[in-house]
């Protein structure tokens, strides 16, 4: 892998919008397994220092993403062991490294699922924002037990439709909203149930942009507001947040105007006294 | 007017999405004075009787718009009195009563603009959410007084653009977002204002789909919220709010799909808990 592609990679990772924070995080290890196998570099000292910056780079391209910053560290810290191993075993050793990683969070979202399906019961509507993988592992295993989901379109790019779309697939009824309608329709809701792509470690929680809007509402009405992630989405305690990333404003669709700012932030924090519960591979937290 | 006429308006009213509450009674009593001078009657008492049907055709076009009930309501009271008029003076009675109702939702648009501006003074960063013509002409006023606007898209047809546009043209700075962000922007306001389609006797307004949960997030940040509406938008107690209005769902623009249901419904209603203040052309009221 030359810096050339290296760089097209990290483009790709910065303008992914179509994927959350998991998903991002084992396309950036992947990227690591291979660039382990093929950077240029004479000994494993060279090579380790390389791949270190590679991770780093990598990390940067998302900082509201918890679980990249989370396993590219981790992988950096793992490779701090390889500096006495010969080059061609430096690199066996980095890249399988990389893959064991890929495979935790696998493991995790579906662990998550798991607690959360069990947690969430038959015969529930279900709201959810945004599209998480881990919600819709969820909706997979709650298919045949009656469940409704109530999705939101999530502007601007509407990632609602793509989960709305998957449950049409799998024969889930869904109900399919505007943003603004999100107060509106929480009344019609057993329960809400997001993602996250960082918790920080007094529980609040960074999502989709409009997750917060949504669990005052749920809070407003007296439904349940479940926040579903992967235990290494949780910051260590003192570890701030991240600033909250802003994407281009012509992702928006609207005129540019004289003294006309258009802002286009993705996501919003919700405090941990709006969540009733924090569900992740190790279980349900109140 | 031909009954062919009439009825052209009548589905030119029920699918205007381009306008407020206040913007089509003043439309419909425009109709009804065209009406009264041009539709077939021999005498008087068919004349109010036609003229009282129209009214009420009319009246039910917007079921969520208080003042086109309360001003076709107003209007059909004082039809009453015109029954021993020959047929020619009625006409003209009835057109002069319309257009003098014409004249005064204006006077109290301007009237509730006036309270508004001078209650929110100078320098303020104000949030609005679709597009009232009353937060409008506020904004006007205070155009140099170093008003900001931050103003929400309002899906599906996006009123918050012609609202941004129009500030743009009066070199009023506005800031552009989604719906999905208001809950973030709300905490760089003074204060959130919007119009109201009606008010409940006890204080809840029915408002565009959004309305609430921007409601709930001023609330939940310590942002005062008011609402800016004529008086006559005000429901007497008792009277119960009408059935919500919900618009075709291929606004939204989501592909049609099994078990996939679009929602498309127009308003929503804030508690009157969440409401610091409420301005009409009588004052302010807290």
């Amino acid at each position: 892998m030359s810096l050339a592609q290296f760089n097209l990679e990290i483009t790709k990772i910065r303008d992914d919008r179509r994927h959350g924070a998991s998903e991002l995080a084992r396309r950036c290890l992947a990227i690591l397994a291979e660039a382990a196998r093929t950077v240029p570099a004479q000994d494993a000292v060279v090579l380790r220092e390389q791949l270190k910056t590679l991770a780093w780079e990598l990390a940067k391209t998302r900082p509201s993403m918890a679980p990249l910053k989370n396993l590219l560290h981790r992988w950096r810290e793992e490779l701090a062991l390889d500096v006495t191993l010969d080059v061609a075993t430096a690199r066996v050793s980095a890249a399988q490294q990389a893959e064991a990683l890929i495979a935790a969070p696998r493991q995790a979202v579906a662990g998550c699922a798991a607690h959360a399906a069990q947690f969430l019961g038959p015969g529930r509507t279900i709201m959810t924002h945004s599209l998480s993988s881990t919600v819709l592992q969820v909706c997979r295993l709650l298919r045949d037990q009656g469940l409704h989901v109530i999705a939101t379109e999530s502007r601007p790019l509407a990632e609602g439709r793509l989960l709305a779309e998957k449950l049409s697939n799998w024969g889930i009824p869904v109900v399919y909203i505007t943003d603004a309608q999100m107060g509106l329709f929480a009344a019609d809701a057993d329960a809400v149930l997001v993602g996250a792509d960082s918790v920080r470690a007094d529980g609040a929680v960074v999502n989709k942009v409009g997750t917060y809007p949504l669990a005052l509402a749920a809070h407003d009405q007296g439904i349940p507001f479940y926040v579903c992630c992967e235990s290494f989405k949780w910051r260590q305690t003192g570890e701030p947040l991240p600033e909250l990333e802003e994407m281009a404003a012509d992702e928006i669709g609207a005129p540019e105007r004289p003294g006309m700012t258009v802002r286009n932030v993705y996501f919003d924090i919700t405090p941990a006294r709006l969540i009733s519960a924090w569900i992740s591979e190790l279980g349900v937290r109140r």
